[in-house]
């Protein structure tokens, strides 16, 4: 763990250059807007330690599949996000010399993300080697009103001399990925041109033929007054770019504004793409900086309203909670069903391929109480695009009549992953599926998503689950046999309660939704049944009540909890404290087998279930399993402390539920892992704010009504955050005395607070005692 | 499957020449000596498809480890037998114009592999585009007396024109691996030389600095008549060749000898091997052609003295044992105790490292029966040498205290392989090192071996069972979980029943073993004790002989049987004949996790403990438990049908164990699984031939005696082999009616024959009626 990030309600500050320290905050200073986004790398030349990265939305390149041992099924390749052009670059050179912070001496570094205007700005003097002293200041945001844009202010002034500033606006598509398999570049030029104070270049993927247009206009000022602009244009193979240069004297700024525009061919005809773009570089540039950035700051500061968190008396809880938001919004906007959340959203380039389960069950449940129900739709809809995909998947692995299992990884809906354990193993993934699909309507009210998307891919599903699992005499249940749980620390297991668990559940809801889209909408029904050939095999209805009825799901009768999977209680049943200090974390200290064959589990298995389905246990079964299941684990992911603080809340362990949160809640901005420097862990600040909101505060939406039963954790002296909910906003503030409920919007709404229910009308605050 | 080849008893034959299928005789054709080899490729250029294979025993090439997701406890990189100088080649020219069969009209074309005196032969008639014809005969082989030398004679005759033959004689060290992981070339050359018939160079591996080192001797002869050699020397960078040039007239042959030296830094200094290999190269050359050849040649026939098996009626199955035989003996020699035997020999380099648990299952008993009992016992002091290394790789994986994991596949005892599910958790290897030296012991009467190096490595191995196993209350016994069995279609069970078999087998006679040295050696038997630190921290004998006592080896109630590990029954137990045609082999057609949560069974896995053990197992139980396995069991490893082919042999099921040994008997020969290509699969050879020594034969070795049961399959009218026992060298010989036993050795030796023991005396004939 590090703590060089300054602690600031508002503000991620870094003070003081550190090179070692570089690639760490170059991540968690990334900024983005839902449609690209890249790390914190600076502006002019720098020749120390960085990862230079821009992302755009929905680009990606299939990467040759590259394994060890070929297992049959595998995929054939591996989606990888795009490392795309550099569009940010601004090379500064002082009569002649060049700016590098690598070779210059940097006095008073501060790098600030400005979380509640959405802003990165960075400003340092640098001490050249030839003794000339420049101070420089940058402001940089992509715009989350003009998407396309992002826009660059830099500043130059003349400490102890007056001469020459020279800046050289580019861009540059000569970049590679990290984590090619092949050690090839993804990119090829389609076409570049610039033009006195404008430039432009467009990329082609290989193999995906995206074409991306990146275009720049610039301005320049001295002292504040526009300057003339008087190029030299320089195009080479794949980079161009400006050079511009201004005389400067003693203490004058010399700023360069940099307007950019990114647009993918997901947006824009490709014969169009590159004036596209240049249009809209144009366009920003006659709206003007200061504009841009009024609009796209205003755009924060309403978005703060309707997802803020406060924490009262904890600047670095304070600081981390908003840190999380803001990445989760940067990352992902709702507005294109075609794009979903990255591992790294655009932060990084590990982990390749964009959409894992954890969009399901961690970042829908954040978007679903914080935006408009629309953010969360898309995430859901872009599953139902993928449904073909998904049926065709499974036919890989030998399922037939319309079955889908979702990918472990997918960025277009074909799988990507090739772990055999994991890929062809790990179904519980196909509930998450079907889960988000109730948990999004049962939040929203939206009935008419079953209709419209929801059911044929219930269906799909149901029809994996019929296939997966078997008819054992011996157990006289449906078995379900070779399975890897959320517990990645076994594989090929048989009967993991977890998957069981949600097969069962779909099957049941898949029945019921049948039945509500029959009464509700019979005509889109008999449509629905005819598309996916519903029942004319057989009496899938029948089939699936039974072994929804058969399923096993085993109680252990020595200990009274639910059974992990067969064999579980066989293990060597030693809690996670009997670990020699410094064997932990296991994954880097044992080897896989040893791993495989103890009884640690690196995150929620079944306590995952319990919490997915909470309303259907009471509390002494949750707190049998917790007792017996959470010491046994080793939280070796980044999504297991949240499940584990919201259950810890729900019994009443307030240390244990505060020491969870602790772990994932800095993760990032104190670098737990020694990882950061890859990039953020975007989905499992879902699960930060879930153990804010679901833990302490106790948010539940159960048949449709919303319950809360607000903690308040000794470390603070109060928090309040906002939860969107069928059309109202609601504020809920805990103080160490009473609970305050402020209906922020127009629209009533019931809530039962410490399962008392209350009436809140629109526009009125109430205060329940604590 | 293919059938190409000619049959004949004691030749391999190819006969016209099929570009399409030249790999595949390639590898079918090859030669070696235990000490080098090289596929069959031709002398001259080829432009046509070829793997260009030489190899050298021991000369490997650590290449990195390459994988999709990496597991902590992988070895660092994967042996690779070397791809080595090419010493074969000449290159020939007619007037001016290249011989290349690729080019040139051929016909007349035959291969052959003389078996009975080790040589490969080739002659075909080339009308080369220029419509001047050629005839060629060569001749190769690598000396079986002279293990450094291989030899050529190639002999051109002009058949309708006269002109000039250019001969240029050539070693290549410019070779790459088919199977680099990273494309890298794994040679650098140290120094090369050329005179005037001569030649040498000397190579270096890249990481492992071996060095090796090639030369060549050349005399050229005209209508037989000896000529003055007055060549042309080329050195280029890992090049070195002579050109020789004679003019011959029509129907003259034109003859080039080439007499090469391959020395590897195995055998001699770096300082000297080039002068070393000329020396040799040369020394090959004084004794001449002739004089080589025939030492080769009585050389092999005496060998096949001691193993040769003749099959009357049937003369592909005559061809394909003594292919077999031939190959086993081509790569192995047990002259020295640093090598083993490789999955392909000298024939390929398909799975890169060298030993598999193949050695001692199942070449061992072929070794033992076939040959000196020091050639076995090369094969057992192998992996006393790696002992220590076997150590380190437990001790990676958790394990103290001295406690062995020896490597699933290895070239210098490191482990290399890289799939979890078999590197760490397929362990019954270890017990297969163990039971080895039970089998070497109980073979030759060898009991000095267990004091001088078996006991060291048995009680390492208990070590590992003791720390492997763990006590259950909840079995009231020992178990061992997350194990892969000798069935590779399942993965991470646990108490695999083969597996804790062998645990329990290994601690039994560990204990034995150490009983018997310390009355028999007390003074060797301290020494190990204190080598070993045997039995300072504990009783380590009680932990032992606990834990063999209460291992889990369960017995399913329902059948009968033994349980081929925890759950195996609650699977969906179809026999093999469900599976559609065409969805076999499932390796090829079903996704991994369906194949591993199918009933199918790779390769004998219970039948294969019951075959180890026989001797404890009444006929019913092996009865049982084969009519419910065999049916389970798909063949998908060519080591399988041999284990079933001895047990249906015992069975009396004729059909069934001449079924299984078709199967194997001429995999390589008809290309049955279309990979003959890629080498030859050297180490199921071995299973080919126990099925009809251990199988038809019924051929055991049980407290130290020698026990037969011969059967006839129906197929054949008769058949006989030879069994080196404890001194003695027995022919066997089956008809219809009788079992003739000949005692060719001058020591007596007690045989049962169907049960009734018989006495055999020196040079003594004993029939015994059917």
């Amino acid at each position: 763990m590090r703590d060089y990030i300054k602690k600031d309600p508002w503000n991620i500050i870094e003070e003081g250059f550190d090179p070692a320290l570089n690639r760490i905050s170059e991540s968690i200073f990334s900024i983005g807007n839902g449609k690209m986004g890249q790390r914190a790398n600076f502006e002019e030349k720098y020749s120390g330690s960085s990862l230079r990265g821009s992302y755009v939305a929905g680009v990606y390149y299939p990467d040759k599949t590259r394994v060890g041992w070929w297992k049959n099924g595998y995929p054939e390749y591996f989606a990888k996000v795009l490392n795309a052009t550099n569009w940010i670059g601004i090379n500064v050179a002082i009569d002649g010399e060049e700016l590098d912070l690598a070779t210059a001496k940097v006095s008073a570094f501060t790098r600030v993300l400005n979380m509640r205007e959405g802003l990165l700005q960075r400003q340092f003097v640098a001490t050249l080697p030839s003794g000339k002293q420049v101070q420089v200041r940058s402001t940089r945001f992509t715009s989350i009103v003009d998407a396309d844009n992002g826009v660059i202010r830099y500043e130059v002034t003349p400490l102890n001399f007056s001469g020459k500033i020279r800046f050289t606006p580019l861009i540059d598509l000569n970049v590679f990925n990290q984590d090619s398999n092949y050690d090839e570049q993804f990119w090829t030029e389609v076409s570049r041109a610039a033009g006195n104070g404008s430039a432009v270049i467009t990329g082609e993927t290989k193999k995906t033929q995206f074409h991306v247009a990146t275009a720049f206009a610039i301005e320049l000022a001295l002292a504040g007054e526009k300057q003339a602009i008087n190029a030299e244009v320089v195009t080479q193979d794949k980079f161009v770019a400006n050079v511009v240069e201004v005389n400067a004297t003693q203490d004058q700024t010399a700023t360069l504004f940099k307007y950019a525009a990114v647009i993918s061919s997901l947006y824009s005809d490709k014969a169009a793409i590159q004036s596209d773009a240049e249009k809209s570089a144009a366009a920003a540039m006659s709206k003007g900086f200061d504009t841009l950035l009024k609009e796209h700051s205003d755009a924060w500061i309403q978005k703060w309203a309707e997802c803020d968190i406060t924490i009262e008396g904890d600047v670095a809880a304070q600081q981390a909670i908003r840190f999380n938001i803001l990445q989760m919004n940067q990352t992902y906007t709702g507005e294109d069903e075609r794009l979903n959340i990255g591992p790294k959203g655009f932060t990084g380039e590990k982990y390749g391929g964009v959409t894992y389960w954890d969009t399901e069950a961690y970042c829908l449940p954040f978007y679903l109480k914080t935006a408009d129900p629309k953010v969360a739709r898309q995430l859901l809809v872009y599953r139902y695009k993928h449904l073909q995909k998904a049926i065709e998947n499974a036919a890989k692995l030998g399922f037939k009549d319309g079955a889908a299992l979702y990918p472990m990884v997918t960025i277009n809906g074909e799988e990507c992953h090739n772990e055999w354990e994991i890929t062809f193993e790990e179904i519980h993934r196909n509930g998450a599926m079907s889960f988000a699909i109730y948990n999004y309507i049962n939040h929203t009210g939206d009935t008419g998503y079953l209709a419209e998307y929801g059911l044929e891919v219930l269906i799909a599903i149901s029809r994996f689950w019929r296939q997966r699992v078997q008819w054992s005499d011996r157990r006289n249940g449906y078995i379900m046999l070779g399975v890897t749980g959320p517990n990645e620390y076994e594989n090929n297991v048989n009967n993991n309660w977890y998957t069981n668990l949600l097969a069962q559940w779909t099957l049941n809801y898949t029945r019921e939704s049948l039945a509500q889209v029959q009464a509700s909408n019979p005509a889109r029904y008999a449509e629905i049944v005819q598309k996916t050939n519903f029942g004319a095999k057989e009496d899938e209805l029948a089939a699936w009540s039974d072994i929804a009825a058969k399923i096993v799901l085993p109680v252990d009768q020595q200990t009274g909890v639910f059974i992990q999977h067969d064999g579980f209680m066989d293990k060597d049943l030693q809690p996670m404290s009997a670990i020699p200090k410094g064997e932990y974390p296991i994954h880097k200290n044992w080897s896989w087998d040893r791993i495989l064959r103890s009884c640690y589990i690196k995150q929620a298995d079944v306590l995952q279930g319990i919490y997915t389905f909470e309303a259907n246990y009471d509390k002494e079964t949750l707190r049998k399993n917790f007792d017996f299941y959470e010491p046994l684990t080793v939280h070796e992911s980044s999504l297991s402390p949240c499940i584990h603080s919201i259950l810890a809340s729900s019994l009443g362990y307030e240390d244990l539920a505060y020491k969870f949160y602790l772990r994932t809640a800095r993760l990032d901005l104190d670098d737990y892992n020694h990882d950061t420097d890859d990039g953020l862990h975007i989905t499992s600040m879902a699960g930060t704010w879930m153990s804010v909101v679901e833990g302490f505060g106790g948010v539940r939406v159960q048949q449709g009504q919303l319950r809360l039963a607000p903690a308040l954790p000794k470390q603070w002296q109060g928090y309040s955050f906002r939860i969107t909910f069928r059309g109202a906003l609601v504020k809920v503030a805990v103080t160490p005395n009473a609970v305050i409920l402020e209906n922020e919007s127009d629209t009533a709404l019931n809530v039962h607070v410490y399962g008392a229910e209350k009436n809140l009308p629109a526009r009125q605050i109430l205060s329940v005692a604590r």
